[in-house]
């Protein structure tokens, strides 16, 4: 069957029929037809056709180890956000996910309940703690928590090789018996995605910003339950509503209030008066 | 508005609403809507979204300046042949058009009408030659006609800089005063599109073959007509059915004679016998 406008997916769709893999001969028939339909739908121009191709061209040069922009272009399309949340559909029994985000390329250092992650002295302390729970309330045993959040100036250590210390601002924990954790950091700021790339123009062209608000990445896993990718975000913070990869879920925001009790700063290595921010996690089996 | 599964696209085609630019905007929000479609009906896995990314970041890093691989990408997705078709519809009066593909990167030589192309020695001779008119048969003067083939071994000189003359079977022609043009070539012969890139993997996943027919590219361009892009295709070449890239219209199909005519080869400059390809061109105003 030759191909013509009117058959356009039927013929591209056809020319997948003998995918050896069913699962990826559906993914690419439905894949085709979708993206003929945007084609047709907006009669797209030769001329914006080459410029889409000097997109994607250009979003994948970009990349590098430390850069990943085809994740941010996911990412302010919405579509990171929404395989995220097919992928982990909660029913509203458990803590809800979010983006990875493309941050989250190298291990945290592992570290003691308590230590401090903050290494480059800037920010305003912020004692963070939680429990991690099964579907009932149930103390989880032997959760790891993998945390990872910007600096004050709004990077992460990966983005500033030489400027941060190697491990700022991330660290891999383990609970104790009842899946409480602690540690000190730094209240989490907003900040823009890396936007001196494609993306970035995209983001200019659209009048869209490039900012994403307050909040610390989590990952937390446990031996029996389903491991849950997720942020806590700051409630006052700016682009609660606006965030750029459209990350912000309500019931991933947390009030961060100050504490004025020089004894519990001291016990704890903070200055007084410090924030402290609770995320309690629960796991689904 | 904040994020959810249910109204996704709803979320992110709103972060479009203030896009200076109608066209963007419209363009944006109709690409959020069928990718988040896409996205929901085969309800992507992480694993299959983190292999995307991979996919994509590969296929733009394996650009340069003589191997396009979104391009590729496109063609073989039926994309580029749907945009060209949208752009370019006939109704029948006029030539159609086909895909313009990957190897038009470079300027083609000016030659004089009759000059051969082929530069390395190989192939089967040929004599090329048409006329230009306009949408009723009238004869075209100041037609100018970029042609481009792949040699004997199925590539083109660009994929084979340092093994191929510069130019070889490529050619700038200004036709006569009647529209008529002819050069000396060789019979084009079917190939390979580049299968060793991240869009070869995709065609090797999916059971599908990389060759195009045979065939020869035209742009033509006269002073007053919509300018096609083009190509001729060989009748009894293989593959003509099954286009890698879909470029196949019954219109541009055309037999490949040989003609057994000692006189006229030795006129021409080709050995005897020899094969003849006619292709007319008919413009739009």
């Amino acid at each position: 069957m030759l191909f013509s406008e009117e058959r356009s997916a039927e013929v591209v769709a056809e020319s997948f029929a003998g995918t050896p893999d069913d699962r990826l001969r559906e993914v690419m028939t439905s894949l085709v037809k979708h993206l003929h339909a945007f084609v047709k739908d907006v009669e797209l121009t030769e001329a914006e056709w080459a410029i889409a191709i000097d997109f994607l061209t250009r979003t994948g040069q970009k990349c590098d180890p430390s850069r990943q922009e085809f994740i941010l272009l996911s990412d302010v399309l919405g579509v990171s956000m929404l395989v995220e949340t097919i992928n982990h559909r909660t029913g509203g029994a458990a803590t809800e996910s979010t983006v990875l985000g493309p941050f989250h390329m190298v291990e945290s250092p592992p570290r003691e309940l308590g230590d401090e992650i903050a290494l480059d002295d800037k920010g305003t302390p912020c004692l963070v703690s939680g429990q991690v729970t099964g579907p009932d309330g149930e103390a989880v045993a032997d959760a790891v928590i993998d945390v990872w959040q910007a600096n004050e100036d709004g990077f992460y250590d990966v983005q500033q090789p030489g400027i941060q210390p190697p491990g700022n601002l991330r660290g891999l924990f383990r609970a104790d018996a009842d899946g409480r954790f602690w540690f000190r950091s730094v209240v989490p700021r907003y900040y823009p995605i890396p936007d001196d790339g494609p993306v970035g123009q995209l983001l200019h062209a659209t009048g869209r910003h490039p900012y994403r608000p307050a909040h610390l990445h989590f990952i937390v896993q446990a031996p029996g339950f389903r491991p849950v990718t997720t942020h806590v975000f700051v409630a006052d913070s700016l682009y609660l509503d606006s965030d750029a990869v459209f990350g912000v879920k309500e019931s991933l925001i947390r009030d961060v209030p100050e504490v004025d009790d020089p004894a519990r700063a001291a016990e704890i290595g903070l200055g007084n008066p410090f924030r402290t921010l609770t995320f309690d996690l629960r796991l689904q089996r």
